[in-house]
């Protein structure tokens, strides 16, 4: 795919501009660099306001999960969550409702069959749940591509809706299992090194989930399936993933800029990237998580988190709370006055 | 000075409260222990809405700037920057403006009579710059206690006029000298361990900075004023400085939370304690800066940045860039659904 390039011209006369304002050189840190960013993104300096920010939330269930050994939670929750999103009493709704951005969910594979939610929040289902990625792959032959479109679809839908900021949110338990799984067979990192303990499981839920992602990944390994990323999805990910692999290759190739979350988004990020190399430039973190595999997706996407709150939540809980960094960013540069008329 | 306690009660029914939100048990982080924070500090579950927050930036000049041998900057700077701060065009006026908090600047010591500017920022000045810690003491006698004052009237005004958050901001070429001066001879550091680089000196600049603070360390040791925090002040600080305390002090002692900057505020911080026992449970921590010193302060008051965005600037740029977090906390706590309600 075809990933239109950042304007460095831009980003480069927002450097200059930056170094006049009325401050040491540098010394607005993280924000100087963001501002360049946006400025390299919208090809103009200062960046245009981002005002319409939007939230889409990717639900869906995992096989994995299905026998307790690998969240501290039990899937049923997804579904019952969904209903929360809809109630507009998520994490996420609170907090984007603080920034003013909008919140979607969509139902990508939750294993319920939502018959109470509204189309538009349904008719994006792929499967109900997925297989067991320990024993068997997570999706049918075709699934991956078809919930990679329905994330293209949802970022074309938003940006054709005004958007000017997008994040990519996840909700599903068993969730952190497959970011693992993800980011390892992609980077070609051991078990033992991405697991951590998701939302809240003790030293064996831990030992647990390595032993099902060993056997996932061995498994991978033997059917040859980790250099073609939509075979990965289809081994190892699920219909959220793919679907925000989908989301996130689309927003760069309509040059809307990104704000990933914590270790689902990331680990999507990777494969997204596999898919459409340079995409990553269109994206930065908004927030660090505590699972070691986003430390991994990182450093491989080059990107560093623009807030550390502690938060495991996902949702896009810690992304959102990054917009108001961002928007920051734009206001130094767009509002300060220069150094140049202080005579 | 009597510092009034937080309630312990409102912050355990707020942590309870927060474990039956629709989320993992903790997954919130840091916003968990600041809505109970703020719980405590309000002393009702949830917290009132952080509406009205300001900012007051203490501007002034110090002796030890005078030879050009502790700051990348000139001196003059700082009466220039007054005047930017008026226009509304200084970093923390716009930052300030995307919270929509207000920012006033008080004229503590700037070296410069400022005859055009209102006479609301002038009638705060004690004096005009201060003596050079290396050789003597800042400030006359009297003169430490009266910035205090002056501090705490501001805090007053700002109270009286409805503020729900208060931001103590500083503004003035050398200030991290004597933010590093303070913080040690309370703390009983060696000038080694406290200098960092500013806003931008290279190590030849770092290396006299280290080398003024110990002559102006050795100075105070010698007279004995290391104990008493007006002697300190007086012999290392400035009237900036003796202001951020007395500002700090009655924040407290009239209940309203306040948000600490970098260095500087920090510093002032370490000796407001001395003064005030307990005031400290009043403060968070917005911003984590570059300088060792802060690091120490921020040790010795139990408090941990929320915030770590690489600024140095000072003016409260990075506690303002914090208080979203703050109105997180809240919003949390005030508007998602309970696990209770799941069914």
């Amino acid at each position: 795919m075809q990933i239109p390039p950042l304007d460095d011209r831009a980003r480069d006369e927002a450097l200059r501009q930056l170094d006049g304002l009325v401050k040491p050189v540098g010394a607005l840190g993280r924000l100087e660099q963001l501002a360049a960013w946006l400025c390299a993104a919208h090809g103009e300096v200062p960046p245009r306001p981002l005002d319409d920010v939007r939230v889409v939330v990717f639900a869906g269930d995992h096989g994995v999960s299905a026998s307790g050994t690998v969240s501290a939670y039990p899937r049923h929750l997804t579904a019952a969550m969904v209903r929360v999103f809809l109630a507009g009493e998520s994490g996420v709704n609170v907090l984007a409702r603080e920034v003013g951005a909008r919140v979607r969910v969509l139902d990508l594979a939750v294993d319920d069959p939502l018959d109470d939610v509204p189309d538009e929040v349904r008719r994006h289902k792929v499967r109900r749940g997925s297989g067991s990625i320990d024993v068997a792959d997570a999706l049918e032959p075709g699934q991956a591509r078809r919930a990679f479109d329905a994330g293209a679809a949802a970022a074309d839908a938003d940006i054709d809706g005004g958007a000017d900021l997008l994040i990519p949110g996840d909700m599903g338990i068993g969730n952190t299992t497959i970011a693992s799984a993800l980011v390892a067979a992609v980077l070609g990192l051991p078990a033992e090194d991405v697991v951590g303990t998701g939302t809240g499981v003790d030293d064996d839920g831990r030992a647990r989930k390595v032993a099902v992602l060993e056997r996932a990944l061995a498994r991978t390994v033997e059917r040859g399936a980790t250099d073609d990323p939509f075979a990965v999805l289809t081994s190892l990910g699920s219909a959220c993933a793919a679907a925000t692999a989908g989301f996130l290759v689309r927003a760069a190739e309509r040059t809307v800029p990104v704000v990933l979350d914590g270790v689902f988004p990331c680990a999507a990020a990777v494969v997204a990237r596999e898919i459409a190399p340079g995409a990553e430039q269109w994206w930065v973190a908004g927030h660090r998580s505590t699972e070691p595999a986003q430390a991994f997706a990182l450093k491989a996407l080059g990107l560093e988190p623009i807030l550390d709150l502690g938060l495991r939540l996902g949702e896009g809980s810690g992304a959102v709370q990054a917009v108001p960094v961002l928007r920051n960013a734009r206001a130094v540069l767009a509002g300060m006055g220069r150094l140049a008329d202080l005579g």
